[in-house]
């Protein structure tokens, strides 16, 4: 087939990318967005800028929404209800193919498509398709996909999602409109937790008179690697915050889906609950539209590269083996939180495990364990004791007491722990619901 | 008999309070302490000053020591090991009464029951005996005691005990030296956590645009009552903080005890470890040494009372009742990791019940719900739904997250309750190791 034109709206960091992705691959894409700067430079990248909503979506078969919330996405289906703007809905043509890839509670997802069939469009073929990656990946159109809708839609969209993901990166997930959202919002249980331990532990380790490098080097070479860790500590030690690359903003906006659903769905999120707590200390510090890296400096004024060690080599390791104990013990609880909540919306966990695993939650703990937690989960089977786990928390915990340095995600990491008798099922009995 | 000389150790806000009382009753009591201007008003006061522990301890067949910590402790007892400070031992006659009223971990009790053994001062009778009721009461002789001894110990120092606290407020609890010193860490818990409740709400009000006299005068006449919450709220109003009345340091290291103890001993102290983490970022904001009623400056950096609020009635009563939903949810699970901790620890429940329903650590939620929780550990029944306290909490949780307003203890309290399937059998699954 020639190639369609694709409307597109939401020129962000991770909109630009793939729009402009799209443009590259030869497709006519018009793009809309409120911010004419973003206009001026998808215009300079190939790629046609509207004004109008209802402008950018006429006429186009297939169209991509990448707002950056539930309430921009409805503005932007819908109109905002005034006539002013009429949104991009009155513009499409009958049998569009429309993606919202914004991470959005499910249960919004969901009223879109109920909302499309309320207003008799129900010949929108509608695919629920939040994306995770970061912008690098999404302007490579190597993004990581998790999509949900009608297998009609999905055979309408597939092409279009596989120009914007990795070959082995788009995860259709069984259970239609809603399935792909909620895939995302347990992925980021582990993001909002693996992106505040990265503070939680560069601000432990400069208490503890660690440099900053060093601190850097010893986790990503240890079980207490993740994604998050390789990935922000390169800005918290250069102090990248302004804006750098992902606002506290934005990950507070994640963590707030996750939480209110856990209430909606009698879930306890107890990590990302402590986490949330924290985020919003920083929103009140004015970190809002720093890059989440900044957070440390809830722990220390002071640049964390600025630390200069007087330790001893030994002294260092055991400092150096405190945080990697913190950083293990959060992960491993944050896998747990991940896939249990996963059981609990009713996702199917091995297609989490496959996603997680090489995506921006990845941890060595959760590719440690996720696949024993899931088999316990499904099995019955996998039963394990963590008791070094447990350990090695405890030791850090009680060193960062000495401190008087918070813990935050730690000490809650630790109580779950301890109530778990450091059983990998009693912790997930421990997020089951009586 | 006649009234007997005593010796004191430690003239703080408490120490100088029961010394000068005791003085007032007509003892002769030989006071030290390290701190000149109160050794002064000790004098003027009545009381023999002295700079010396040996002297101060010298022919005294009764003493008491009430220092800040068990590192001060230890060396106003054993002495210092640099032989420049002797302690009091050495000028403790044979067959003394010893008396530690200080708040110390029960291990450092025992440890100190051991070394007089081990230095061959068994005939020394030794009282772990920790207090509670503040500097009022300390100078009333109204203090509530907790105190664990050898029978034969606590026949020698009844009368002293007696002269200390209120006719109804003598504890003596079964174990032995230690017994005190648990009895007053699983009190603390409940301490410790309203405590921070105080300041959590006023700062929830805050934002919630309340004004500060009608938080309390509402939360003292609801259910989310709590002592606490009564004593400092008075202190809130007017930022009586500097220094205030009790410093951020103290229930730091109270909670610190507590924390410790629970690592030790395998206890998932979920709430205290969450506020301990605030009393930290609260000492590294520099408030370690103002009262602990001014930890809602972690909230709002404007006085609570100067809050104008513009709401109508109907809004007011709303949000009066979120506040009182935050509190009567945390004071609900405070009763639970209490009455849990001393389970642990092998208390008398009933008797933890009976001092704490009236002391600092009394709330309604631990008087309507403590006999209960007890009924439910002792005899497998009293199960009872807290429906009523999930949603209400749930609907406080909600407010607050759109408002970004942190709930340290709020959301830790949620999560439990959600797990716990708002049963009080369930919340203290949650706190038996599995």
């Amino acid at each position: 087939m020639s190639k369609p034109a694709i409307g597109f709206c939401g020129l962000g960091a991770m909109g630009f990318g793939m729009a402009t992705h799209l443009v590259k691959q030869g497709y006519e894409v018009t793009g809309f967005d409120v911010w004419q700067p973003s206009l001026d430079k998808f215009k300079a990248a190939g790629g046609i800028p509207s004004t109008s909503l209802f402008e950018s979506a006429k006429d186009k078969t297939f169209y991509i929404v990448m707002v950056a919330t539930a309430q921009q996405a409805q503005t932007a289906i819908f109109g905002d209800g005034t006539g002013k703007d009429e949104g991009i809905l009155k513009g499409l043509p009958q049998g569009v193919t429309l993606l919202l890839c914004s991470t959005v509670p499910s249960e919004y997802a969901k009223s879109v498509e109920k909302e499309l069939k309320d207003v008799g469009r129900d010949d929108v073929f509608f695919i629920d398709a939040p994306v995770s990656g970061g912008a690098i990946r999404a302007a490579d159109g190597t993004l990581s996909i998790m999509a949900g809708a009608s297998s009609a839609a999905i055979d309408k969209g597939k092409w279009l999602l596989d120009e914007l993901s990795a070959p082995t990166k788009l995860f259709v997930v069984a259970g239609g409109v809603g399935a792909g959202s909620n895939m995302k919002m347990v992925h980021q249980v582990l993001a909002a937790i693996q992106i505040l331990s990265v503070s939680e532990a560069f601000g432990f380790a400069a208490k503890l008179g660690l440099e900053g490098t060093e601190v850097r080097e010893k986790v990503i070479k240890s079980e207490a690697w993740s994604w998050m860790f390789e990935n922000r500590s390169v800005r918290t030690l250069t102090e990248d915050y302004f804006p750098g690359a992902s606002a506290v903003t934005i990950i507070v906006k994640d963590t707030g889906i996750i939480t209110s659903m856990a209430r909606l769905l009698n879930f306890p999120s107890y990590l990302v609950s402590a986490a949330e707590q924290v985020y919003f200390a920083a929103v009140d510090k004015g970190y809002g539209a720093n890059d989440d890296a900044g957070i440390v400096r809830l722990w220390t004024s002071e640049p964390v590269n600025s630390v200069k060690s007087t330790l001893s080599p030994e002294e260092k390791e055991t400092k150096l083996d405190f945080v990697v104990s913190l950083l293990t013990g959060i992960h491993l609880v944050a896998a747990v939180e991940s896939i249990a909540f996963a059981k609990h919306v009713g996702l199917p966990l091995p297609q989490l495990y496959e996603l997680a695993v090489e995506a921006a939650g990845g941890s060595t703990q959760f590719k440690g364990f996720g696949t024993k937690l899931i088999s316990i989960l499904e099995n019955g089977t996998g039963e394990e004791e963590v008791r070094d786990h447990l350990g090695r928390l405890k030791a850090a915990v009680n060193e960062a007491q000495t401190l008087k340095c918070p813990l935050y995600l730690g000490g809650a990491a630790l109580n779950l722990l301890v109530s778990a008798n450091a059983s990998l099922e009693g912790l997930l009995k421990l997020y089951t619901v009586r």
